[in-house]
This record gives C-alpha cells, structure tokens and sequence, in this order.
C-alpha cells in the first residue's frame, strides 16, 4: 500500500494516522495542503516525506503562477513542513536546480519537468531497495541455505515509510515471495508504535506471517532460538559502520551479538554519512515527553526521550546497501 | 503508599488500577469482596495479594459461623482469586494450619490469632525487606564509594506490590533516604506498564528524581554512562542463579553485562528454588496478545507475550537476599 498516489492528474495522500483500522486516501488540492499533511504527519518516514513533497510542487506549478518570488515561497513552506527532515531538503534541492536552470518556465512543460522529477526520484528509490533485497537474499541464501527465516525487526521500514519497496521490510517482503519468511517477529516499537501499527498492518496486507512483541521480549526470542537473524533500517551511518536508528535498535545489536545471531542494516548509500568518523558525531534528537507518559504517568513524574541510538559498527553483521554488503565499515 | 491497611477493625484496599491519578481506598466488608479485590486487580503483586488475602480471611472468621465446612469454602475461594499466585498459596497454607492446629475455636480468639498472623507476615516481610535494603547500601558504599548513584530499574518492586518495604524499590528507597541516590530511570515495562504507572508513583510519593524512558532506550542510557547500576526484583531464582523476572529483565542483564555496568537482583530467600538446577527448568506464563495490541494493532495481527523471562546466573553481579549477597549462583 502506497503512503501517497498521482493518478488522473490528482494527489491523494494516505492518512497513517488512522492506520491500522482505517485505509483513507485524502485529496489533496494545493501545495498547501500537501506541505500541512507532511507537517500533520498523514505522511511519515523520511523518504516517503521526500517523494510527497515533491508531488506537492507539482501541485504548485498547476496552480500558482510561475513566478520566482511564488516559487521562493512554495518552497519555503514545503522545506519547514518537518523541521528536521534530511530527505525532505535533499528532495527539494532537486526542485530548486531544475526550476533555476531556466529563465522562465511555460506552466505545462514545468508541471511535465516537475512530475517527471517525481516520478523519476520514486523510481530511483525502488530501483535501490529492489537491489538491497536481492543483496539480502542472496546473503541469505549463502548463510541459512534452504531455511525458512525467523526474522525479528524494529519500527517500520516498509512502503508506508519510503514510498518504495523499503528496506528492512522490504527485504522481508521479497524473501516472502521467494517462500523464505517462516515468521516475523515485530518490535511494537515504543513510544510512537510504529511497529504495532505500520509494520504489522504491511505484513498482514502481504499476508506474511507474524507476532508483535514488545521490546523487553527479545532476550526470551533469542535465548529461545526464535529468531534467525535480525534486519533493520537506519537513519545515518557513519564510516565505521556505527548506525542511527529508531531508539531500540542499538538494544537489539547486543542482544544479537550475544546470542551470535546475524543483526543487518538495510539502507541505501544516501543514508551513509562519510563525513562522520563514528556515530559519536551523530546529533540524536530528544522528543517530547509527552510521547512516553501520555496520560498512563504522574503528571510530576518526568520522562527522558531519545528518538533514536546509535549500534555499533562492530556489532553488525552487515549493512546492506544497493550497492554491496558492507562488513566492517563502510569506508570501502 | 501502603496496598492495603487494616485500621480499627476496617480492612481497606487501594484501587491500583485508578493509580497514578487517583488515590482511592476502598471498604472490603467480607471476604468474597477480598477475593474479587484480588481477583479484578484493585491488589497486585504476589506478596501484597498473599497479605491482603490473610486481612480477608480475617474478615472471614469476624462475620461467618466460626464452622470447618465455612472455612473450606472462604479459603478455596480465596486460594482462586488469582490461579497463578504462588505466594497467595503460601500464606493461605499458614491460615489453613492455624485453622486445624486446634479442633474449635472461639471467634474473637480465631480473629485474633489471624490478624497476628497477618501482621506477623508483613512485618516478617518487611524486616526482610529492610535487611535487603541495608546489604545493598553497603555494596554500594564498597562499590562506588560516595558518589551519588543513577540505577536503572524495571517494573514494580515497592511498597504496592510488596505490602511492605519492597525489594529492589525499597532498597532504592533506603539509598534515597540516606542522600545516595542521583536519579533512577524507570522502564515503562510494556505491556502492562508498572514501571510507568506505578513506579514513576512511588518515586514520586518519596520524591525521588526519577525519569520514565521506554525499554529501548537502555543501550543508550548505559552507552552514554547515565546509569551506574541495574537494580530488579524477582519471581523465582534457579540454583545457578538464574533469575525470572518480568520480561524485559533479561534484556538488561546482557546490556549491562555487555557495557560493564553492575546488575543486581534483589529478592527474598523464598523466592529461591533450590530444586531447580537451571532457569530451563521454569515455566514461562504465555499472557493473552490483547494487553500488547491493545487497540493499535490490526485485529488479525497476532502478538507473543510471554510475561516473564530468565537472565542468566553468570550475567548477574549480585543476588542480594536478607541473608547476604550471593555472588554465583544461590548454592552456597
């Protein structure tokens, strides 16, 4: 299922928010309203935010008038709809070289460029995560044979999140069609569940068997050989390998690496930050309390949220990349 | 903030299900009011349930006909209020040993001699308790000389799930007391979210700095050196020391194992097993998928939740008992 869809000319964004037990595809009408779901998060994941925004400045070249002082504003107002969005900014950047790169623009051969951009930048992406999958499956083809897998993962990287066949559950999704999944296992992924709501419900649409579990269980999965290998995505790695994921990952690393349970990092070359030594350097955000307590804790009572953590390079089997298979690093 | 308390011949119990918001002490007027408290959860945690269980009988022998066949109905439907409960059972088989030591007895003498027995136990517990409390401070004083400490705690170990003092929450509660304590960090310990409930309460109750923080984030926390120590309960421990807790607890060990940090495990001499060689030996309570999916999950979606696990013997720093601190397994 696609977080957004271009079809006939209109746009319809995907309300997450009402997932797993309601599918409603909203039109979106203007520029505006498309800046105003990626900030109401109707849209989430960091490529998927991306792509979306991209089809919004298709909606801005139909509708407004081609002017730079308009462009200028439009983009403004996309580029802060998720103040810390990386993808968000590389996406629009994209917009901006293509829009500048002419003087002036006839209103259909902009919508055409920018739609093409669009469609060009979703393909890309599939064409990567297809590529990482294949990648996946052949490494497991070489360390598990003919096994059927018992895969545990952690928040959502499927679809909904990238637009495209995602990473980790990506992967999941084309090992399912070769009948190699025999069960997946779910971290619901606390606090913002994206496992227990995302992941669960894309696993169910692909009729892939599986069980949400909460995080604290993945010693007693593990222990109880329940589990074959681990597969994550990642937010930002770093040259030694040291990954920024979803707050829980960096738990399951160890855990893995206790057990001597294979723990990949799906992600694409984008997502490799060559600029970074070690994670050390990786600025992680701290969220809103309000995330953890909601109105299950005192009210006095304070809560401590990071959103992500960082693995350690070394405790990673492999990061699997478009590319190739990185085992210690990706300097080379 | 005491479960339960019996004040002029009145035995109340505090609704924890309406806890951290409300504070809500309620009349039990007979025993079967006792038995549903035990049975819908007003009264949780085994000790608590196995002392609020002796005041109920209490009320049994002030307002039944003091006759064999009444006592056998009041105690089965007490020993059934929870099926699982092994401490329950054991208190219950002290009121049944009283009950027959004599062949009649007078009501107010058999009143009497409940009510001490009841207060006996509790105040047992509680010299216990205390007696944990006290080994752990010197472990502490030996292991981290004066510096003020930031322990790392999960579930509910205090005074509502103990009746008394509690076991690594009251030892929490002891260092406190004595100017040692930084800041703890509590695990939410989903599902059923003690931790973020009921524990955040407590340390509130005795004003404690403390932060609720998702199971997740316990790599990050050791990795960034915000915790010195670990400190648990337990529900039963193998003779190599391998422990049943909460699930959750197992997770902790091998991260605080894998970052150095020490891990203890406080619980009373009768929550040891000695007829158990190992932890493989202790069956695991598979609960029901609705307390994890909640309604977030997709209904066809399935979820694991087994709700307890085992560290290992060998990843445990201490078993602190009332007797001493048990360094390899509680053999010897």
């Amino acid at each position: 299922m696609n977080p957004f869809k271009f079809e006939n000319n209109v746009l319809y964004v995907l309300d997450q928010r009402k997932l797993p037990h309601t599918v409603d595809y909203i039109e979106i009408k203007n520029y505006q309203e498309g800046a105003r779901a990626i900030t109401d998060m109707l849209v989430r994941g960091a490529p998927a935010i991306g792509f979306f925004a991209l089809y919004s400045m298709v909606l801005w070249a139909k509708f407004d008038h081609i002017e730079k002082k308009n462009f200028d504003q439009a983009l403004l107002l996309m580029r802060s709809a998720r103040p810390t969005a990386v993808n968000l900014n590389c996406e629009l950047d994209k917009v901006y070289s293509l829009f500048y790169s002419r003087d002036s623009w006839e209103k259909n051969q902009l919508v055409d460029e920018l739609l093409k951009l669009a469609q060009q930048q979703v393909s890309l992406s599939q064409t990567r995560h297809q590529a990482m999958a294949d990648l996946m499956v052949e490494e497991c083809e070489h360390k598990f044979s003919s096994k059927k897998l018992n895969i545990l993962t952690h928040c959502n990287t499927g679809r909904l999140a990238c637009g495209s066949l995602g990473t980790a559950l990506g992967a999941i999704s084309v090992l399912h069609s070769l009948g190699k999944v025999a069960h997946v296992y779910v971290d619901e992924t606390r606090p913002y569940l994206q496992g227990s709501r995302l992941t669960a419900f894309e696993l169910l649409q692909e009729n892939i068997s599986h069980s949400i579990v909460v995080e604290g269980c993945a010693s007693y999965l593990m222990k109880n050989k329940m589990v074959d290998l681990v597969m994550v995505g990642a937010d930002r790695i770093a040259l030694n390998g040291d990954t920024a994921n979803k707050i829980g990952t960096s738990n399951l690393s160890i855990l893995a690496h206790y057990y001597q349970i294979p723990f990949y990092v799906l992600a694409p070359e984008s997502t490799f930050d060559r600029t970074l030594k070690t994670g050390e350097e990786i600025h992680i955000e701290l969220r809103d309390e309000s995330e953890i307590k909601q109105n299950i804790s005192p009210i006095q009572s304070k809560a401590f949220n990071p959103s992500f953590d960082v693995s350690e390079g070394a405790l990673i089997t492999g990061i699997v990349s478009e590319l190739k298979i990185y085992r210690k690093g990706i300097a080379s």
